[in-house]
């Protein structure tokens, strides 16, 4: 497999052709953004615990039946994919209030929900990713409402089995942020990552955070944080 | 039906209580309001017109069996109603797009969509109203699932009920936005108003504005929309 063109450079990763039409490789960087790219930095590392933090987590979705946009990971920091068009829709789940929904809806964090949560956020810089309801979301063609339908069913699927893993390396699972593609003949797959960038990860015994909020909010060990959860996740 | 204590005095309404604990008594003001309080001014003669044509409205619904808390117009302002508690959430239909759903996607106004899609805004002034889904309005026990599903089929229902009324007179339903409550013994009902404040009416034919975005965005006639409205409606 040749690496070949830069196709795009986003925040926290770069994507090349390959020789393969419909196989990507995902390049994983160490910087960082928060707050729609307004605030910026460097998590020294980062690039190889996520690229590696997300495949264990792709493979082990794929085992529950779960189709990811996953191949191979070919090095600390590449990992292959099958090329997806991305749905521009940011699924999050949510099981504990936190972040975003705190704030906007004047609560405080750390309320367990009865039951975990869904929500689409309009993938668009420009407009800030606004929170978009399902209707909306089928009435901007931005989805169709089989593929939102799949996109519940696979993001709650998620949920029961990541939340499981996680307990069970005495994490909680507060929330996560997902974003699914389509293949080529339409199906519907898990793509982008899933990593200490995209979830929200509290310690299990102490609620001390594991996750890209130590860089949003400067609690220090930023660093730490990620090589305790690959720890953790890994071994 | 004696006019007693004034138990709350809203932007457009006040509301007093009368001699019998379940009913209050509705009395409409010409003040307008816009922006969340921050654009003031007043529309002559707008609390009688919203008086007259919400209460033609609640009354065509009732005959359509939806429930309201419509009792009787007393007076050119007042109408009794039947005390409800309401669900903190604005429902909002659009068949169209304009406003706020506009600017937030960055589509522009007058796109008719396939099919209506509905809203929750989370009613509280200090969180500026902001918009929810209907996993959150019950994590955060706002409503609970029953009620939703209720709300949901009858703002569907008052849609399809609206639309046909309107055309008949020429005007277009762009969107509009509904409150319901909840009687002593649970059940859900339509409360609040329908009235050119709380519906975007573009005259069929020409797409003139008929509505509160006249005050809005400083369209000028306002009062003379508000006056054509009743017109239309009540003749």
């Amino acid at each position: 497999m040749t690496k070949g063109k830069l196709l795009y450079e986003g925040k926290a990763k770069k994507i090349f052709e390959t020789d393969n039409p419909e196989v990507l490789l995902v390049s994983y960087k160490d910087d960082a953004t928060a707050f729609n790219g307004v605030k910026k930095g460097t998590i020294e590392g980062k690039g190889l615990i996520n690229n590696k933090v997300s495949n264990y987590m792709m493979r082990l979705l794929e085992k529950s039946q779960v189709p990811t946009h996953y191949i191979e990971e070919i090095s600390d920091r590449e990992t292959l994919v099958k090329k997806v068009s991305i749905i521009p829709l940011e699924v999050i789940i949510r099981n504990v209030s936190a972040g975003s929904f705190a704030k906007n809806y004047g609560v405080e964090e750390g309320i367990v929900f009865d039951k975990p949560t869904i929500e689409f956020s309009y993938k668009n810089d420009k407009l800030g990713d606004p929170l978009i309801n399902s209707y909306h979301a089928i009435a901007l063609k931005l989805a169709t409402k089989e593929e939102i339908e799949t996109i519940k069913k696979y993001a709650f699927k998620i949920n029961e089995e990541m939340k499981k893993f996680f307990i069970s390396i005495n994490v909680k699972l507060i929330d996560f942020k997902l974003e699914f593609g389509k293949l080529k003949d339409g199906k519907v797959v898990l793509a982008d990552e899933i990593s200490p960038d995209t979830c929200r990860f509290w310690d299990a015994t102490t609620n001390e955070k594991l996750d890209k909020d130590r860089f949003r909010r400067d609690l220090g060990n930023v660093e730490g944080a990620y090589k305790e959860m690959m720890k953790r996740i890994i071994g």
